[in-house]
């Protein structure tokens, strides 16, 4: 009978397939969905607040979600650049907050992709569902390139969407019984993926910190690398060389240190090295190249500031089969198992341009976008420095990490955009060690880096 | 001392920076990684068994990703199909198995991928991180293509990399604490995203099913839809339609007791409606056909199965503004969450693709793809009829459900691949009410499916 009910009840709704019919994009009728009642129930008083009687599930909302704090950093940073345009509509803003890229992509990369469209509308170019892992052959130019003389192959690299996208698929391999360590500050998304999972406390509002995750304090103090007797044990380090947003790469020495830390704990590094090729030192620029690293680390990696990708997704992580748990299950094996099940592999045309990337030509076009934007570094070292401020990083990376010693660094930033109209990024937001600094990235085309300076030189002189 | 002993100890190693340094594909070297032994131990004696003597580190595995069965269904059988042809190396093996699509992509869709691939060269055409819910062009198109008077708008819509990693996304979502509900048999990644994320129990051997998920079973007896008055209440309930791997569409009358089962419970459906577009009869292709559906069900879709971009990579995720959580959040507000920190966006020429897509030369392009395949499945559904069969689905899926009443249906899978080189997908892969049959997949050139059909002619006349 409630069948019936709810049968009849329906006929008052009309509603046909609007798939594929000949709408306009602006005839989108708000149809406002009336919750359907309980027949046993008749409410005959309309109610004027909306919002108190909408029909709700009983799913209760994940509690670790609700952990999180206002926005991811970077849709926060992009919501408050909109307010300000939104107020300042005329004005000139620059952007070098996010570290968006900014330069076309070389030729070489996008015919390649562009070819493998094409090849796409043919029978035998095309392709559908390649392995989950990503194509044998990019597999196969990663571990020659980038780790040639180190031991890790082919079979030990996947082909992701992203380094950002393989951490969350990191944490899923992980699950939600496991401590984690950051450097402090650090991108965000190592901190809010392991608040998602569940690894955490509660946020610390006096100490501005996540319960149960290890900060390790890095600041010019102890020359951006923690001081590792203080830190404590933890399953999972997640760290970054060179680090986003100081911009400090780790050394030799350093790494070795941290490796063997990871060791005498039995935790695992994931080690970040999206920014890895901007070190021009001797600094290393893969963990791997410390030994014994593949028994305790993971590595991600993107081809995003390399080859401006931050669009068309493409990175990879290396997990070495020497990696194992405490029962001796290989991590590779259950990573794999996660990419196979939570994700598809990378676009076969993102693939493609991945490829042509690592061609000679494309490696020579990637290191000239990459000195591109280190020469936009060192123009904003030089003002900042020419303005008497502390500057940390832009040597080996693409962003300047500049101290505003005692204030509020989303103070600073409000500051710098209400006056110049740039935007940058609150240090805080990479973590409490962050406050009082501010991370200008050096991703924009020269004019607009020219300009910025210019008025930070207005600004601060 | 410890450290100074560490560091001594790391000089025997030589290794230098292999980033960008000339080495050729094949010139890996097998540096087998030597276990830093702390150096109090001192041990003389080579260890013959390597595996029992290998450094371990000291975090647990994952015992939600211990639970899952065996390897995820689809790399698994092709697992099997690459062993098979090890096995049979000149075996004309024909693939009509995992849900691949052959043929080649509309030249109309390709072009506008391969001329957003060239504008990334440009200065005008370049663009980085898009917003991480997608272009706001290719969100309108598909708010008023698909949903153009069913009330959902650009804002509910989300586009991704593919319907399964958004699947995850989801679980991510949702968390460990929720209790979710399958259609038996059923696309297996709702089931192992479950049991990834925790919501599940342990593997039953005796029943062939994961504890705490409700299976609802969907045969031919109840016209492959559940009697949902047998029914536990979850939190979640994933349904698919036209469902994969049986090819049952939902009927309109069937979905609005679905919805009412959910609001009367107070679940989440999640609908994938990757298939829709297969449904050429009057059943809905989207679940807010169905009154009240914004309340209590999220949509996932795909464009892989119509323009063929199983390898490109493209999809979208509808979160009506009007779904709540039992407090009064919106679901669309976390999904947004996870959808920023989890994720940067599909491939922005993948989504200049689905625009294209979307166009009214896309829109007829696709549905010739779709006609295409739909009389593969004619002639599939023709052939095991004429065998004797007892075949469902396929008026409306690329999908045909054939049943081998009693027989295991590995077995049958092997069988078949054994004696005509076939590769199929059996049953029970997708879920204990799938014992009995298997899934043959019409995505197929047109010669290789009348040479299958052949043999299977030959196999079972």
């Amino acid at each position: 009978m409630s069948l019936m009910n709810n049968l009849s009840n329906s006929m008052i709704y009309s509603s046909s397939s609007a798939f594929l019919a000949p709408t306009s994009f602006n005839s989108r009728t708000h149809n406002v969905s009336v919750p359907l009642k309980s027949p046993r129930i008749v409410k005959c008083i309309a109610t004027p607040q909306e919002e108190q009687t909408a029909y709700k599930t009983k799913v209760s909302r994940n509690a670790n979600i609700a952990k999180l704090q206002a926005g991811y950093l970077f849709p926060e940073v992009a919501r408050r650049r909109a307010a300000h345009l939104l107020k300042y509509p005329n004005a000139q803003v620059i952007s070098l907050g996010i570290g968006e890229t900014t330069e076309p992509i070389p030729d070489v990369i996008t015919s390649a992709m562009a070819k493998r469209s094409h090849a796409l509308s043919t029978l035998e170019g095309y392709s559908g569902y390649g392995a989950e892992q990503g194509e044998k052959a990019l597999r196969a130019a990663l571990a020659s390139t980038f780790y040639g003389n180190l031991g890790i192959e082919e079979e030990d690299i996947v082909v992701s969407d992203g380094a950002k996208c393989d951490i969350s698929r990191l944490q899923i391999v992980f699950g939600s019984n496991v401590t984690m360590a950051v450097q402090d500050p650090s991108y965000p998304a190592y901190v809010d993926s392991s608040v998602i999972m569940g690894q955490t406390g509660h946020f610390l509002k006096d100490v501005e910190r996540f319960a149960n995750i290890e900060y390790m304090r890095c600041t010019p103090e102890n020359g951006f690398f923690p001081n590792l007797s203080n830190v404590a044990r933890t399953d999972i380090i997640f760290f970054c060389s060179p680090n986003n947003p100081t911009g400090a790469p780790a050394t030799r020495e350093q790494l070795t240190r941290l490796v063997q830390f990871a060791k005498d704990n039995g935790s695992i590094i994931v080690y970040d090295s999206a920014y890895a090729l901007y070190i021009s030192d001797e600094n290393p620029r893969s963990i791997f190249e410390i030994p014994g690293a593949k028994e305790v680390a993971i590595e991600t990696a993107s081809f995003s500031k390399y080859a401006g990708f931050t669009g068309v997704r493409l990175g990879w992580t290396v997990v070495p089969k020497q990696l194992l748990f405490s029962d001796g299950f290989r991590v590779a094996k259950d990573f794999n198992r996660i990419v196979c099940t939570c994700f598809n592999g990378a676009s076969n045309i993102s693939q493609a341009g991945g490829l042509a990337c690592l061609s000679p030509e494309g490696l020579e076009a990637m290191q000239e976008v990459i000195g591109f934007y280190k020469e936009n570094t060192k123009i904003i070292v030089e003002t900042f420095n020419s303005l008497g401020f502390k500057v940390y990083g832009g040597q080996n990376a693409p962003y300047v990490w500049v101290h505003f010693p005692g204030r509020n660094s989303w103070d600073v930033f409000t500051e710098i955009l209400k006056k110049t109209h740039i935007v940058t990024t609150p240090g805080s937001g990479f973590g409490p060690g962050g406050e009082g600094s501010i991370r200008v990235s050096a991703f924009g085309h020269r004019e607009n880096v020219l300009e910025a300076c210019r008025r930070f030189k207005h600004l601060y002189n």
